[in-house]
């Protein structure tokens, strides 16, 4: 730990870089070892300086959850990108424009899509189609074979249009509360995808992928067994969300929020911080199914950056720019105003997504795009 | 409605300026007839060119909720600027810097800070005193006369300092259900602030003020007897929540998301929309102390801007990019991919921070800074 606290005024996002490049190593590893392709999801760090701790690791495939991040990575010689989210038909003349230039990989779930796509995609695209494999949230159902082999019709009659898999993002996999839920999840989202390649594969004849997605599963599962392809993303910063669901430990987040004490108030025993929703997001959680929470409270420290999570103390409540942490004695005795303490974020992608830049533990400021 | 919505291909922020002039209009008439100060919070638009608007009511005061924000219009020739969260002590110096050059009164509500202030600030500054009245954030006690008379007495005993009277945000109206809850709010918040001003007269003979700043009580109070000044913010493009809080109709919300539409999902009647966790952030209300929601629908108009909002529709979930509405049958029958829907959003301060520019029915950009 390089970096001088003293320096931190206000909010400031920071980022154990060594925590998150071991991440990277471990899940690109795994990856590896089950032979499965490793397109890892940038939409949670959202930074080329963080793309390129990947690199070193051999990843050329990526991710994004939007066109202007998927332009922004094309421009930091990214050459291979899926575009997971449902191919948005007002923005066909910007996806060509990327695709002319860079090996893109679209996603569509419906035959009028699937049809604009080849009415006015001019360029080359790779298509997926999105499978529902219990989220609900987009996607064929698994089990529509035949919606999904006319979508494969009108993309093969079509020559721009190279279609490459089914792409899932098992999203339920956050609602579980043990590794052995979020293990039944992946192995449903396995049995769905393959049982739907085989009826597929009775009338069509060439190769595509099944690829998934979510954290929990990618981080949980050893054995990749039945998929082609894995693009987990909030991976590599982890946060609260996914400890609370046993997809990491606390040691294996790798942001913390710094936060200036501004206040006290010892009938309540709370401590008011200025870092609120414009910083960490309202995203919430709870502890023990009851207490709403807004992230977990850390000491920072000089030499490794911030120590082991208060097990006892927790941001209540966030308005704009305040936060209020319901602390435990020891925090509560040991915190004066104008200090800094650590806030663990709920949800990584959103702060990061807010702050806009994070400073790793060496000092160096990382500042992402508006995207 | 000059604008044309052919040119939208992704979540984009409408901001309907006649609305917002009309609200800005309104509450600086109901301040001047009340003979108290208007000191809108900029905190809701951050923009330089909204802030204009206030400028052509009479507005000179202002408040703001950081000291980036401070900077930013005092940039922008704003001269007179409550900073209206409680003292950050490590930013002395960059307050300092600004009291300076502009007419800055802060904010404390304990010994340590004020002492920092005494020893550290060399600029002028006005000093309010926070006062919790009954929303238990931040503040001292509304019936801690003797700590709050103590603080006066630091702040009287430094020639930089000069006590500017009690300042509250009964935040806790936003709990309420109806207009009466609100007015009682307000009640039971002048009681307080009056009873304390009071008693602080017994030993204090200064003028000073009093100052509130909810949107909920300052939307609905008509008379303002008991205080001096306002503060209120959200009221100049309202949301849904101060719609839910009978604070304003729908028809006074002067924003909405235009966000266009990805997929449909026949068996559970949901639209997909681009439009989520970072468009409308992730802040949430219920409909009927049930539903959970994420931003009311409305229908796009070219000659309007947006219609009458949809009474059984609403976003159900969001996620980073993506949003679900749950649709009523003429929603979803008249609604097709590649459409644009409008979403009310739950909390428009939090969602312009998130967009950083709107764009006026007249078709003016009005962008804002990273603060």
């Amino acid at each position: 730990m390089n970096f001088d606290f003293h320096t931190i005024s206000e909010p400031t996002l920071l980022l154990k870089a060594g925590i998150a490049i071991k991440q990277i190593a471990r899940m690109s590893e795994k990856a590896q070892k089950n032979g499965v392709i490793f397109r890892p999801h940038f939409k949670t760090h959202q930074s080329a300086e963080v793309a390129e701790w990947f690199r070193e690791f051999g990843t050329t495939k990526i991710t994004v959850s939007s066109l202007a991040m998927a332009e922004y990575f094309a421009a930091h010689n990214w050459r291979d990108i899926t575009l997971a989210f449902s191919v948005n038909p007002r923005q066909i003349k910007t996806i060509d424009a990327l695709a002319k230039k860079i090996k893109l990989n679209l996603l569509i779930e419906n035959t009028e899509v699937a049809e604009s796509l080849v009415s006015h995609l001019k360029s080359q695209a790779g298509i997926f189609i999105k499978i529902d494999t219990g989220y609900h949230r987009t996607g064929l159902p698994w089990d529509a074979s035949e919606k999904v082999l006319k979508l494969i019709k009108i993309i093969e009659n079509c020559p721009n249009l190279h279609f490459k898999g089914l792409l899932a993002h098992s999203g339920h996999s956050y609602k579980s509360t043990s590794k052995e839920q979020i293990l039944k999840v992946y192995d449903a989202t396995v049995e769905r995808l393959t049982n739907l390649k085989s009826n597929i594969e009775k009338s069509y004849a060439k190769d595509f992928i099944l690829s998934i997605g979510d954290t929990p599963c990618c981080s949980i599962v050893e054995k990749f067994a039945g998929i082609d392809e894995i693009r987990p993303g909030n991976f590599v910063f982890y946060d609260v969300m996914q400890y609370q669901l046993n997809a990491c430990t606390t040691e294996d987040i790798a942001l913390t929020m710094a936060c200036p004490v501004v206040a006290k108030h010892e009938s309540r025993q709370q401590i008011v911080i200025h870092g609120g929703a414009v910083h960490l997001s309202k995203d919430s959680l709870l502890i023990n199914n009851k207490i709403k929470h807004f992230g977990l409270v850390v000491p920072l420290s000089d030499d490794e950056g911030w120590g082991e999570v208060y097990k006892n103390s927790y941001v209540c409540s966030v308005s704009q720019e305040h936060g209020i942490i319901q602390a435990e004695n020891e925090l509560f005795e040991s915190t004066q105003i104008g200090d800094l303490v650590g806030i663990l974020p709920v949800h990584s992608c959103l702060a990061v997504n807010l702050m806009k830049s994070y400073i790793t533990c060496e000092g160096t400021k990382i500042t992402i795009p508006h995207l």
